[in-house]
């Protein structure tokens, strides 16, 4: 199999990431700063560099859209209890494709077919020959269409859990994909509770 | 409400960042490389880094274990379906925390206390005092043993979903933490079909 343009471009950046390695192979498993992020997989998105996270710092979850999905919160879970962090910070941002369409959109774009759809004025639609499959009508998208209400929902999905512990401060954020910036949900942030 | 130390570092990292910010405003919600990026939330890794992905570049989805969870599949459905990536890599890594532990395990330790628990030579076990909560038994932990096989497993379930078409490749990497280096998992890259 040839090797695509991609994956040679990603060797090559990593042969130059081991030769500037240096110490970075003794970091310890647990996060130093004893927190982890949830955010959305959007490209745009560098949490190391947006939050000032280096290596060795703090766990980074990430999905289409940063929301507190089941599999989300299993990796919170996991995070606090076998490695210690004491923190939740949940980072949404702006002109987040999430807010593009919903559960009866998707199922029908990939019921027609399973290539790329396009975008225009009038929504998305399929361009694409199929085959498609039904499969989408069985997934939940996780969408939503409100950037602060989301960010708010999250952090209580997250909050009332039965395993996450109520000593555990959840924090919102929604990161601005034009400017950098992280500005606070108002009313999302849940404090800890003294246990 | 008190803002954690943590918090506080973000924020002043992140107003760095505004300030370092540029052109990156600019940037398109599609990745530029087309690509999807599935991997640990392990504070050792920076997929940025150790791939040489720049903002804009790759989505990059990050979970305990960078397992082919059903979420991280809804994520890479939507990152091929609207947003035009067309090719995944799976990229697990050395030292990973999700083999320390089962379902049993965590099962157990969540029953008995939501705070840390600790490791030794003898395994994990709970040092908190209660209360605990029986709702681990409900979670697919999605722990694994082999390493090799784990991405082997994962690159299989994400080439066998019915959403996802036969054309994308799949590759499948292990991260060494010890040395920085990506390497290829034998077996398990799955190359792209024609359509």
């Amino acid at each position: 199999m040839s090797t695509s343009s991609t994956v040679q471009h990603v060797k090559n950046a990593n042969a130059d990431h081991v030769t500037s390695f240096g110490l970075k192979g003794s970091l310890a498993l647990p996060p130093a700063k004893r927190v982890a992020v949830l955010t959305c997989m959007d490209a745009r998105l560098d949490p190391a560099k947006f939050a000032g996270l280096a290596e060795g710092d703090a766990h980074v979850i990430r999905n289409a859209g940063g929301r507190a999905s089941d599999d989300a919160i299993r990796s919170l879970v996991i995070s606090y209890k076998l490695l210690g962090t004491k923190e939740f910070i949940v980072i949404h941002h702006t002109d987040c494709g999430m807010v593009t369409f919903n559960n009866q959109i998707m199922t029908d774009l990939l019921a027609k077919s399973l290539e790329q759809a396009v975008i225009d004025e009038n929504g998305w639609r399929d361009v694409g020959q199929g085959p498609g499959s039904p499969e989408g009508g069985k997934i939940e998208w996780l969408t939503f269409t409100d950037d602060d209400q989301a960010v708010i929902d999250d952090v209580k999905k997250i909050r009332n859990h039965p395993l996450v512990p109520k000593s555990i401060p959840i924090h919102g954020f929604i990161y601005d994909v034009r400017t950098g910036q992280l500005n606070e949900v108002s009313g999302a942030t849940a404090a800890g509770q003294a246990s």
